[in-house]
């Protein structure tokens, strides 16, 4: 497997665009569009929120019911989320324009969204930012960059990651761009992340690798514990590595996951450490648990907390909030068997053993938390499982961020 | 029922005292006495965190398994949690003191702690502060208001509440105090609130009436999401008002629980209130719910979102939010059919009907929200069940305040 430089248009046959159409921002992009030469299997990963926003419905529609997709029109600024029908027609217009002039399906025509919940869209601006990207489609990875930065919104930094594998003799690229940074705590999948592919599989083992990818990269990732309405993965593979049509979990399939393994899991770490406000990724590795998900419980449970957040955000090795929220996440475990250690670039420390302090050093342990990536290890020693989540610190920014954000 | 001034000393038969121990705080008190003339029944709730501290045992066996209690010793500065069995010892230590000095059996000296998670207890400085207590115990009101203000930690302002009910013939008094401010979230219980109240009562329907009590009151409070490991209450019923002993859920026993739960929704919005860096109280009601227990969830998931809490501090009208949290809580509901107000003393104003925005006026919502005290009011049209959750906005002193608890 080779991390090469890259995102949305990376794989063989994809190219993107982005437009400033004024939605809501002003002075920067706001829409972004991917465009595959020819027809894909697509497959998605959903919010699980009761709240959908629209473009969410719209997408399930075509994900579950359509054998093909080419196309990913998405905006920044307004999220197309309680807008009733008036929002569900929005999507049909949105793909209606993308079809006509990109002469494909309207159902194939996938839409995303992320923004301010409750405003309507301007879909006259809408329409024409797919009218201006659609000619300059491209499939530099300039292209990908600039599409990245266009469907952000409270993030700091565009997301991609892309990678090689060889699949029967043939190179397959997989890559993908997200967005954060807000309304974070995916239940099925993050806000905003499409990933595509030049590998040749088919749609039923394109959604397994999805749903199961999802469960340890973005649905393992928490900023603020709010499920957003608008969650999308897309997954859009469009075959033209020409390796042989993967049909069976073989060696082929293992190495396919593993690559889009990859993406996902450093665009999800990409969206935890660039969470609102955040100055430190924050990293929960629960070891030696009973099950999976146990670990999972355990490990989503510190990240979330406020208090364990705030104290990263200060440096703080205030441990025992690390064991207290493990302690009501409703996971069982003995507290009194657990050890802590804290992990970053500048060493690694333990903290506590058998559920007591060991007497570790103040100073050498806020040395370890002052690095921009901080890792907690906590052994419960009931078996072999074990799960990471992802989060960050919990900052006077982010408290910034969302007490304005509609201003 | 007749609202009256004081705290735990106002029922009668009690008294209290505190003291400056210097356990980690200096120039303040941190430790409180509640004293009671004759044995009392004792009824208690505790965290449900896996992670429970010494006290909480403690006192476990006391409330379960002794007949009697008569004494409550508290501390503010560490929580004596996560500390084994040294830990442990110190509870019964305290007792010791507490019971040689004041001439009670040791297993009728309750305990609580509330501070640091594991930092081990100075406990030679625990009994000394035991000891000068002891002759200083005093029913008066300020007695029992010193008591509320030795046991803050992160808290601005002590918390008491006390009423007067007329049973059969007899004036009745509960009284109560408690504290806040972080790590609040209770799950059976709050922090730590301490009733007197000098009912007849037998210890079975004390017990009772106070679990029934908690559900309504401290289980429907959220400053953080964080449940603590040292959420205690403690209600001790003296008789000493005179009445015939309440033994079975007649009319005397609904007027007690009338009495004991005003006292307990006052202390528990009081908490609210105060939250650790809050400028509000932050009110949240469902209405028209199928159930009870679907209100329950619904609001106290909006009452813990961040999100939410962030655009409170903002005074924004940020409805969107209100409703993913709503989605994202568990409960089955149609968002299409919800209708939200806000209301405070400046107004009460319908944002959005049947889930769509009414087009209200930003103006009078952000006026309504800058109160200090703001209800939020989701009718969800599904039935005649309704539930009310507290918690409060999230600023930048929650944050400055976490990120440096333990300097």
């Amino acid at each position: 497997m080779e991390i090469i430089k890259g995102g949305v248009t990376a794989a063989k046959g994809f190219r993107a665009a982005s437009t400033a159409a004024g939605i809501k921002y002003q002075g920067r992009t706001d829409m972004a569009m991917i465009y595959a030469e020819n027809p894909c299997k697509a497959a998605g990963t959903f919010t699980t929120n009761v709240v959908k926003a629209a473009p969410v419905k719209w997408d399930q529609e075509i994900v579950y019911h359509h054998p093909a997709a080419q196309v990913i029109v998405c905006n920044s600024g307004i999220a197309n989320a309680c807008t009733g029908e008036e929002g569900y027609g929005y999507c049909r217009e949105t793909a209606k324009a993308a079809a006509e002039v990109l002469h494909v399906p309207e159902d194939s025509v996938l839409v995303a969204s992320t923004g301010v919940i409750g405003m309507q869209l301007p879909i006259e601006k809408l329409a024409a930012g797919v009218k201006q990207m659609a000619p300059e489609l491209d499939g530099s990875l300039e292209a990908g960059n600039l599409a990245a930065k266009a469907i952000m919104t409270t993030d700091t930094v565009e997301k991609e990651a892309a990678v090689q594998v060889e699949i029967s003799g043939k190179t397959v690229t997989v890559g993908g761009m997200c967005k954060g940074s807000g309304m974070i705590h995916p239940n099925m999948c993050t806000m905003l992340s499409f990933v595509t592919t030049d590998v040749n599989i088919s749609k039923e083992l394109l959604q397994e690798a999805l749903s199961e990818s999802v469960k340890d990269t973005y649905n393992m990732v928490s900023v603020d514990g709010d499920t957003s309405t608008n969650d999308t993965v897309l997954l859009l593979a469009g075959g033209m590595a020409g390796n042989p049509e993967i049909t069976e979990k073989n060696e082929d399939y293992e190495k396919f996951c593993q690559a889009l393994n990859y993406v996902n899991t450093t665009l999800a770490k990409k969206i935890a450490g660039d969470g609102e406000g955040a100055t430190a990724l924050f990293e929960v590795k629960i070891i030696g648990a009973e099950s999976k998900e146990q670990a999972v419980t355990l490990s989503k449970s510190v990240v979330s907390s406020s208090l364990t957040k705030a104290a990263i955000y200060g440096h703080d090795a205030n441990w025992g909030r690390i064991l207290c929220a493990m302690g009501y996440s409703g996971a069982k475990f003995d507290p009194e068997k657990v050890d802590l250690y804290f992990e970053s670039r500048a060493g690694k420390i333990k903290i506590m053993e058998n559920g007591v302090s060991t007497g570790y050093s103040e100073e050498e342990a806020t040395k370890i938390l002052s690095e921009n990536e901080v890792t907690a290890i906590a052994d419960v020693k009931m078996g072999d499982a074990s799960a990471t989540a992802w989060g960050c610190d919990l900052t006077y920014d982010y408290v910034k961020i969302n007490a304005d954000y509609r201003s």
